[in-house]
């Protein structure tokens, strides 16, 4: 799969690109299929919703699911990104956001590298946010919005948001957000939401201003969300848990186009738990 | 105005008639513009957001504010409800709805009557629901969401939601909610939500399954929502203050349709402030 030169300059212009259906039916499935049984731990990576029980947001699957670890070596993912930054990639985060029926909350206007910066010193927003939709997604049920050619406005001073939901946000001040949506077209195309079926895929900017709102729908919206990392570009500071923000560099290998659909073998170096190293965090700055 | 066979058939059918652009944007202004001094007051008739300063609901602004007493007494409006209930109407609640840009908070589903028997004592459903767009709707800033044909399922038991918002509402169970959504058809047309520019009406039954969602876009929604019931069938009970639940059952009559754009004399019975009766509440089932 490679990028048309239309596609790069749309990425360039929007911040963003939409692959509708992308991955099959029974590609996507295999993936929905091991959903309950992560939300179902009662582990550090699964963040809840504020009041329910309801999973909010799974973290670092790829390390310990089978069908999580293949989708984060899939060539049709891992291919146009790198052709994007290019450059070999590393996986930053891995998260699997629940936004459940009836359940799932907001997530206020942010953009990623805004955390990623602040948090982990990431020395550049050469890293790149790949949104895997595991569920239909229509306007009723919580989809993304983004600002398009928000990402040109580059990193934006944020404020920590500690307490509208039960994870923590570097967020975007409301006066910006209305000049930006302003600039993108107002009411004509200044807010977008991608909506198609499961197994569609987004590809946006690390600095493309984004949010989406409750799902008060009877359809779950559970999608991937990941971070793909420029190798040469890896975080600087272990301050967020390593289950968060991850501290392993190395080159991601793709695997066969077939992955989701064949038998394929996989390394999973957290099967048998999390490693008590990947609780421990520190403030200090680290230096290659 | 008078409604078509098609338009009564479709009401029966869906539960709701939507009027895109029924009030010109002139008339429309003049009724947006009083809403900024309105939601200023300190006054028990405005209900805050949780955690903010913006203003959820407005309440009987009919009794206090000039365009919205002629909004009160409109025939665009009230002659169709008339004609669907066929009986002369009083006016049960009034309200300005803010849902302000990035403030505005979710409304868990509910059905409107239910609170009205519950908590008013109104005998029946013969009572309308009557919103009215003073800004543009769209899919961004949180519209109106319908389970169409959910007013045949009558009335529902409801639970008494004290904590979500900073308003008590009756609402409906979430299984029940997917039930009466597939039987609309699921993904395809089991909600809708009508959207439209400034001055766009819609009349929806007061059995109707509604919600929405928060909003979180940089324009504020704000609807007028008012409930016009049957004169026979006016509430028992006088449990909630009379700025909320009124208490005067004379029918209203119907200014001429010029009314919100020529002056036009009307009667303000709270222009100099809310009595004190109106805060006065009973436990005890009226007698007539």
């Amino acid at each position: 799969m490679k990028l048309t030169p239309a596609q790069l300059k749309q990425f360039d212009t929007d911040g963003y690109l939409f692959f509708p259906g992308l991955f099959d039916p029974a590609e996507t499935q295999t993936l929905l299929d091991a959903v309950p049984a992560l939300y179902a731990r009662r582990e550090a990576f699964n963040v809840r919703e504020r009041g329910s029980d309801a999973v909010r947001t799974n973290f670092a699957a790829h390390l310990y699911s089978e069908p999580f670890a293949r989708l984060g070596r899939h060539p049709r993912m891992i291919d146009p990104v790198q052709q994007l930054l290019d450059e070999p990639l590393y996986m930053h985060q891995f998260k699997i956001n629940g936004k459940m029926a009836f359940e799932g909350d907001v997530w206020q206007w942010h953009q990623d590298y805004g955390t990623w910066k602040n948090d982990d010193l990431m020395p550049t927003e050469r890293a790149m946010n790949v949104a895997i939709f595991l569920d239909d997604v229509n306007e009723y049920n919580g989809p993304l919005m983004f600002i398009p050619g928000s990402h040109k406005r580059g990193v934006i001073d944020a404020k920590h948001d500690l307490t509208t939901t039960s994870y923590p946000l570097w967020t975007v001040d409301h006066a910006l957000i209305t000049q930006l949506v302003e600039r993108a077209g107002g009411k004509q195309g200044g807010i977008v939401s991608p909506k198609g079926p499961a197994g569609s895929m987004i590809l946006f900017h690390s600095c493309l201003v984004h949010a989406s709102t409750s799902n008060l729908s009877p359809w779950n919206r559970v999608a991937v969300y990941l971070s793909l990392c420029a190798v040469s570009n890896h975080v600087r500071r272990f301050k967020r848990p390593e289950y968060i923000a991850h501290r392993v560099f190395t080159p991601i290998e793709t695997l066969p186009d077939d992955c989701l659909r064949q038998p394929c073998p996989v390394d999973l170096p957290w099967k048998n738990g999390m490693p008590a190293s990947a609780l421990e965090t520190s403030l200090d700055e680290l230096k290659f």
